[in-house]
C-alpha cells in the first residue's frame, strides 16, 4: 500500500490552538507514560547542539522501517500508528519535565530550555502506511518530517511504539492462520506479559492480529474487547465437599419454576452417568470437592457454565462432574458452554472428552450435547497447535498467553528512524555491517 | 532469606482511613494503569462466584513462586515487590469501573457490586523475600493471605508485576556478571522494549540489577537513574561541511579566554595528527561532514565530549577527527570523555582504538590521552560480551538495549499464584502434567 498523510490537523503549521484541537480530537495515548519524556538522552542532547549550532529547524525527513521478518516469517503486520499520533497530538513539555531536564543538563543555556517550552508537533508532518496493513523489509512505514530537532525527539517512542505493536500483531496473526478461521482464540496473557503496558498492549494488538477475546478486564474497558474467563484451578481446590454450598436453589430458565435443590439433582445425574451402558467402564468415583466446586459454579453462572477439569483427573473426575452439572442445567432450561483442559496431552483428551460428550448425547437424548465447546490452555503457540492439528483434535478454542504475549520466539522487532533528506539533500550513513548499508532517499 | 511481612500498615484489618493512610505513605503504581481492573476476567467471575456461594470472606493463603531459573541458570533476583505493595496500597474500584463490570457480568446480582464497591486490600497481609534478594526455584517469594476472592482478584497483577520485574533483573544481573565489575553497563534499551512500560520497567529493573545508567529520560525522572547518550549516526548525517558552524568560538575552561575560532583549531590539530611520524600511514583524509558534527557538538558540550565515530569510517574518519577534536578541546581546558562503537568487531575496533589513543598521548605528551573511555553498542548481549572477552577487547563501556530489555533469550519468567490454605486447611492441586505437581503447604 502507499502511504497517505495521517492526522493532517497535526501538521498544519505552528499554530497553538491548533494543536490543541489536535489533542482534544486525537486523545491522550492509551499509556499516560507516554510522555515527551519518554525518549532517550541522546535525543535532547543533539537537540541541544542542533539548537547551539543553529540547525534546529532544518527541515529533516526520517523514514521509520524494518531490515527482516520476524518469525522467520515471511510478513510483518504494521500497527502502532494510532498511538503515535496520539503521542504528537499531546507532545508538550510541563514545567516540572523542563526542570528535570535542566537538573541532568545543568551545561545548557537557559534560553534552550525555553526553546524547548516552546515546541510542539504542529510542525511535523506523518505520512503513513495505514494501521493493519502487512507491510515488508526495507519498506518505509512511516515518513516524518519536520525540524530536525523535533523529529529526533520523536524517533525513540515512534519506534517504541512500533515494534512491540507491529511485532505483537503478526504474531497474533502467525496464530491466526495456523489455528484456522473456525477455531476461537483467546488472548490469556496479562500475568506473564513484559509489565502492564505489555499486557495491555498485547490484548490491543491480538484483537488486531485476529483474535476474539482477552482475559484482561482492563484491555476490555480501554479498548471494548471482548472479555473471557470462568475459574481457576484454586477455585476448585478452594472448595473441600458438597455440604459448602448452602443456597442450592436454582430457578429455571424461564423463570417459570425453583430447583430446590440443585446439588442433589446434579448428584442423581453423576448416578445416571456412572450407571449408564454407553458409559460404563469409563467413570468411577469422581472428586467430590471437585463437583462441588462444579456445582457452585453453575449455581452463579447457570447460563455460561463452562468448567476447568483437570484440577484432579481430566477422564476419572473433571469430564463426569461437568456432565453431571450440565445434564442438571439441561433440566432447568439452561446450556451449559463447555470445559477447559489445561494440561495433559490436549490432543488425547479432547478426542476423548469429544467422545463422551457425544455418547451422553445419544445416551440422554440431548441434542447438541456433543458440540460442547473444547477450550485448551497450557502454554500453547504456534508450534504446539500446529502439532495438534497434525496430531487431530477436538479442540474449539484456544487460551494463548506467554509465547503469544512476549514474542517468545523473537522478543522484538528492529524497527529503526533513519534520515534521508535534511533540507532537499539526501543523506546516507555508511556501516561497519555491511548488511546495513542501504541507500536511502524520499521514495 | 525468609519471610518478613511488607508493608504492615496495609494489613492491618478493615479500617477505611488506616487505608488512606498507607495510600498516602506507599504512593501510587509508577504506571498509572496499574489499576484494579488490571486482572483476569475470571477472577472477577470466582469472585461471583464465591460471593453467591457466601464463601468470599474465607481466608485463604495463596503462594507466589516460579519453577525454574531462567536463561538457563542457576539463580533468579526476585523484584517488584514495591509495585505491589503499591498496587494493594491503591487498591479500590472507581464507579466508572464498577459500571464497566456490569456492563460485561449482567448476570449477575446487584449486590456484588455493592461488595466489590466496598473492598480494598485493608484486610490483605503480604509476606516476602525482600525485593533484590537471589532466589530459587520452588520456594515461595510471596504470601498472599486474606480473603478469598480479594486475593484472587490479586493474583493476576501480582504475577504480572513480579514476573517480568524479577526476569530483567535476573538478566541484568547476569550482564553484569559477565561484564565485570570495572566496567559501565548503560541500558539503551528503550525502543526495543516491549511498549513504554516495559522500557520503564526494565530501566529500573536493570538498575537493581547492577546496570550504571540509562538512555531512558522518563526512567531518569521517575527513579533517579543516572541518564546516558550523546549523539546518533543521523546527527553526524545531518551535516554536510565545517561551513555549517556559525557560532565558532569556545571560552576555554576556566573562563580566562576565548577561542574565536574553534574549527581552526581542530584543523590544525587534525593536519599535526595525519602529519606525526608514529600515526603516518595510519590516517589519509577524513570525513568533513563528521568533523563538522564532531566540532559543532564539542561546541555544545565541551566538558563532555563523547562522538559516535563509525558513521562512515571508524579508523580512518571517526577516530583521527574525533581526536583532532578531542586536541583542540584539550588546548582549552577541557577533557574529552571518549567514543562510542556501534558496529563492525568491535574487539578489533576497540583495540586499534586504543593504540591510536595512546599514540597520541606520547605523540603529543597528553597525559590521560590513551585512558579515553570506548563504549560499545551494537546488539550487545551475555554471549557477545562473553566472546569479547575470550577475543580480548579495550571497551570500557557497554551500552546494552534489545537482548538485555526484552529478556529474548528467555522473555517470560513463569511465576505462579497458588492457594495453599483455605480456612486453615492445606490445599493441593494434582495435574495431569506430573512436573507441575508438588505438595503446597503453609512453609
Amino acid at each position: 500500500p502507499s502511504m497517505e498523510a495521517t492526522a493532517p490537523s497535526v501538521g498544519a503549521g505552528a499554530n497553538g490552538s491548533l494543536a490543541a484541537a489536535a489533542r482534544a480530537q486525537v486523545g491522550p495515548p492509551t499509556n499516560p507514560m507516554a510522555t515527551a519524556l519518554l525518549t532517550d538522552q541522546y535525543q535532547f542532547s543533539m537537540a541541544y547542539a542542533y539548537w547551539k549550532a543553529g540547525k534546529h529547524a532544518d527541515h529533516a525527513v526520517f523514514d521509520l522501517y524494518f531490515r527482516k521478518n520476524p518469525f522467520g516469517g515471511e510478513f510483518t503486520v504494521f500497527a502502532g500508528l494510532e498511538e503515535c499520533i496520539k503521542f504528537i497530538a499531546n507532545f508538550k513539555f510541563t514545567e516540572d519535565e523542563i526542570s528535570f531536564l535542566q537538573s541532568v543538563m545543568p551545561m545548557c543555556e537557559d534560553a534552550f530550555f525555553d526553546y524547548l517550552r516552546g515546541i510542539d508537533c504542529s510542525d511535523v508532518e506523518v505520512y503513513s502506511i495505514p494501521e493493519g496493513s502487512v507491510v515488508f523489509p526495507k519498506v518505509p512505514l512511516m515518513r516524518v518530517e519536520g525540524p530536525v530537532a523535533v523529529v529526533q525527539l520523536l524517533e525513540t517512542p515512534f519506534v517504541n511504539l512500533i515494534n512491540y505493536a507491529s511485532l505483537v500483531t503478526t504474531n497474533a496473526a502467525r496464530h491466526r492462520h495456523v489455528a484456522g478461521k473456525s477455531k476461537v482464540l483467546m488472548e490469556f496473557g496479562l500475568r506473564r506479559a513484559q509489565g502492564p503496558d505489555g499486557a495491555i498492549s498485547a490484548s490491543k494488538y491480538c484483537f488486531m492480529g485476529g483474535f476474539d477475546a482477552t482475559s484482561n478486564v482492563l484491555a476490555g474497558h480501554l479498548f471494548g474487547i471482548p472479555l473471557r474467563g470462568t475459574h481457576s484451578h484454586a477455585y476448585v481446590s478452594s472448595y473441600m465437599s458438597l455440604d459448602e454450598i448452602p443456597d442450592r436453589t436454582l430457578r429455571n430458565k424461564d423463570g417459570s419454576k425453583i430447583c430446590k435443590d440443585f446439588v442433589s439433582l446434579v448428584k442423581e445425574w453423576l448416578c445416571k452417568i456412572q450407571a449408564a451402558d454407553s458409559l460404563r467402564n469409563v467413570f468411577g468415583d469422581t472428586n467430590q470437592s471437585e463437583l462441588a466446586a462444579f456445582a457452585s459454579y453453575a449455581l452463579a453462572f447457570p447460563s455460561s457454565f463452562l468448567a476447568l477439569v483437570d484440577t484432579y483427573d481430566v477422564m476419572r473426575s473433571g469430564i463426569p462432574n461437568f456432565c453431571a452439572v450440565a445434564l442438571a442445567l439441561h433440566d432447568l432450561g439452561y446450556k451449559a458452554s463447555g470445559i477447559r483442559l489445561d494440561s495433559g496431552d490436549l490432543a488425547y483428551l479432547s478426542i476423548e472428552t469429544r467422545k463422551v460428550f457425544h455418547a451422553i448425547e445419544k445416551e440422554f437424548n440431548i441434542p447438541g450435547f456433543g458440540k460442547m465447546v473444547i477450550t485448551a490452555s497450557n502454554d500453547l503457540n504456534e508450534e504446539t497447535i500446529d502439532a495438534l492439528n497434525k496430531q487431530g483434535h477436538e479442540v474449539d478454542a484456544f487460551g494463548i498467553g506467554t509465547y503469544l504475549v512476549t514474542c517468545y520466539s523473537q522478543a522484538a522487532l528492529g524497527c529503526v528512524f533513519k534520515l534521508v533528506e535534511i533540507n532537499s539533500r539526501p543523506r546516507i550513513k555508511l556501516s561497519e555491517d555491511v548488511a546495513k548499508v542501504c541507500l536511502l532517499f524520499t521514495r
